[in-house]
């Protein structure tokens, strides 16, 4: 039942809601969180939460897209800068200096919703779900880059690598939040890498030029 | 403001609230779940809850307790009988077969309640890091038995491997309650197990007997 706005006004008040319905769900939960304490953070009216976003679920589900649109943004422009172990491994220090700003706090909006939300609202799951999914097919495509620049074997399995590297950034960030301390994230990050440089070809006795 | 229940029949009625509230959490959330649904779900009386937890966080506080306890239990078993490259593997295959017996549902207890509780409530943030240490503990007390069975160097890092093994479990744990598929858990496990299989010792080129 909820309409995209049609005016710059309308895009800016639903961005505004959306914005702090985000805040208020990463601090309290989406159960935890009403549509009344959305209207209360935001001086928004029912009949505007209505319009824009149906009812509670509405809302929730463009709170999923925002926190998504979000990491992905990131996380595919840094990870389109990497091409060498070099670049790898600042982009591996970016989330860890991100986790250490935040003092440990925080975790993936991304986890932390699909840990809430996963197991009991199927639709918000699958959305969720093509989260990671194209958060690894920017993973695959950095790796697909070590291989073209002979750093990592032709036959390195990049889907496999994938799936280690997007686990220990899930991993990690938990730990890191657990423990106040973005230790555990350096520690799980540099792992995989250590796998992703476990696929570097044998080096050559001899320079061939 | 809690009691703790000195009868054989208080304590049991204690456990069944205990185990119905840990359900509600699992599925709702804690900020999702009232002392209401908990009444509704087990017919215990108001009186009877705030005898035995004061108040909805001395509930919550009860709910962290009993699923660290039962993780830690089943794991500290499950690790106590790994001491070589086979049990590793069984002990790895044993947390896969659970999350297929799910249907890819659930996640880790201990995890799910990190994302939803760390970052608002330092004292249950506490009891969970504590959970996850003691947890890698026991990690930590199976490499060394591979370390003392000569599976791996005296020089392996055992702390590092630990976490490295803890962040693929919470991450492909969560990466398997997105897609409803244990395999990113099983890729995930199985990355950590090669990382501590890259610390065996150079194989001998002759039998040492």
């Amino acid at each position: 039942m909820s309409a995209s706005p049609t005016t710059n006004q309308g895009r800016a008040t639903r961005e505004r809601i959306v914005r702090a319905a985000a805040e208020l769900i990463a601090e309290r939960g989406a159960t935890g969180t009403s549509l009344d304490d959305v209207r209360a953070a935001t001086a928004a009216s029912k009949s505007q939460l209505y319009h824009y976003f149906g009812d509670k679920r509405g809302l929730v589900e463009a709170v999923v897209g925002h926190q998504c649109a979000g990491v992905l943004g990131f996380q595919a422009r840094a990870l389109a800068a990497v091409s060498d172990w070099e670049s790898l491994e600042r982009w591996a220090e970016l989330m860890v200096t991100g986790v250490e700003q935040r003092g440990g706090r925080g975790g993936c909006p991304i986890g932390t919703l699909t840990a809430a939300l996963a197991d009991t609202d199927d639709g918000l799951r699958i959305s969720l779900n093509e989260a990671f999914r194209a958060w690894g097919d920017a993973i695959r495509g950095a790796l697909a880059r070590l291989r073209d620049n002979r750093l990592i074997t032709a036959e390195a399995d990049l889907d496999r690598l994938t799936t280690i590297m997007l686990a220990a950034i899930e991993g990690g960030l938990l730990l890191a939040k657990a423990s106040r301390d973005p230790e555990p994230l350096r520690t799980a990050l540099d792992g995989a890498i250590t796998q992703f440089r476990a696929n570097a070809p044998p080096r050559r006795r001899q320079p061939s030029a």
